[in-house]
């Protein structure tokens, strides 16, 4: 049978070899997730890695950039991008290390934790959105799932 | 109480405040399958999208491009770099709509054919791997929490 030349275009597009995938389904989730996320932070002048990376500086202040890139798992160049973004806005601030001065050490300004508090609420708004149509139980199980995959590779 | 100058380099960086946000979970699991896949599709010269933009074409036999970025939720601009990459290895052929002379019907070439069930096999592989460390009652909760928290966007 030939193949047909052209895909009808009232016909739905078929993904079933990909929805077979749990990484595309979790994929297709996370960009759902991500477009939300987007929205929620931009009225703060945040996107998702300056969001996560200020997080860290606050929870962590003192925190030298090669760690932050270490538990954002990016690359330092990156790090250093978002860095620079946080400092430009006054949220972020650098001091000489006190045991390296070739590196150093980040601190949230009040600015910036003032800015965190309020992204970080409306962060949570987000999160608890997404899980609407969920029952705790079943976000406690997705949790779950999502830490074992996590610790699997 | 003053804010210690430095992070305590044998510390460790507490990530507990992300760590709350199911959707920071999600993205760190991830980033583990995306890694895994990166590992499993390069021997066949296939990156996720490319794979994905493959799997969507052989399934779909004649899609024009528009239809593909659609169906991926990608950029039609990113979409036609997927799909040069897939003709110049020889995999994809674009033919003149029979519709409408601007655009192109997307068909795969039997060698495209071929790496895709040879890459589909191996994917599939990295899926299950990924799902090791959970029951299959486990994975399948997985799918109905990630499709319900897409559909919910």
């Amino acid at each position: 049978m030939a193949v047909p030349a052209e895909h009808p275009a009232d016909a739905p597009v078929s993904d079933a070899a990909l929805r077979a995938l749990v990484g595309y389904n979790m994929k297709r989730a996370m960009g759902v997730i991500q477009a939300d996320l987007a929205r929620t932070l931009d009225p703060f002048g945040l996107r998702m890695l300056t969001f996560s990376a200020l997080s860290l500086i606050v929870e962590n202040p003192g925190l030298r950039p090669s760690r932050l890139a270490a538990a954002l798992s990016v690359e330092r160049a990156n790090v250093v991008v978002y860095v620079d973004q946080l400092e430009q806005a006054g949220w972020v601030s650098r001091a000489p290390s006190t045991r390296d001065r070739r590196a150093h050490a980040l601190q949230a300004t009040l600015a910036g934790r003032r800015v965190y508090a309020r992204a970080r609420a409306a962060v949570a708004d987000h999160d608890r959105r997404m899980m609407n149509g969920l029952r705790a139980e079943q976000v406690a199980a997705l949790r779950t799932a999502l830490q074992r995959i996590e610790g699997a590779g």
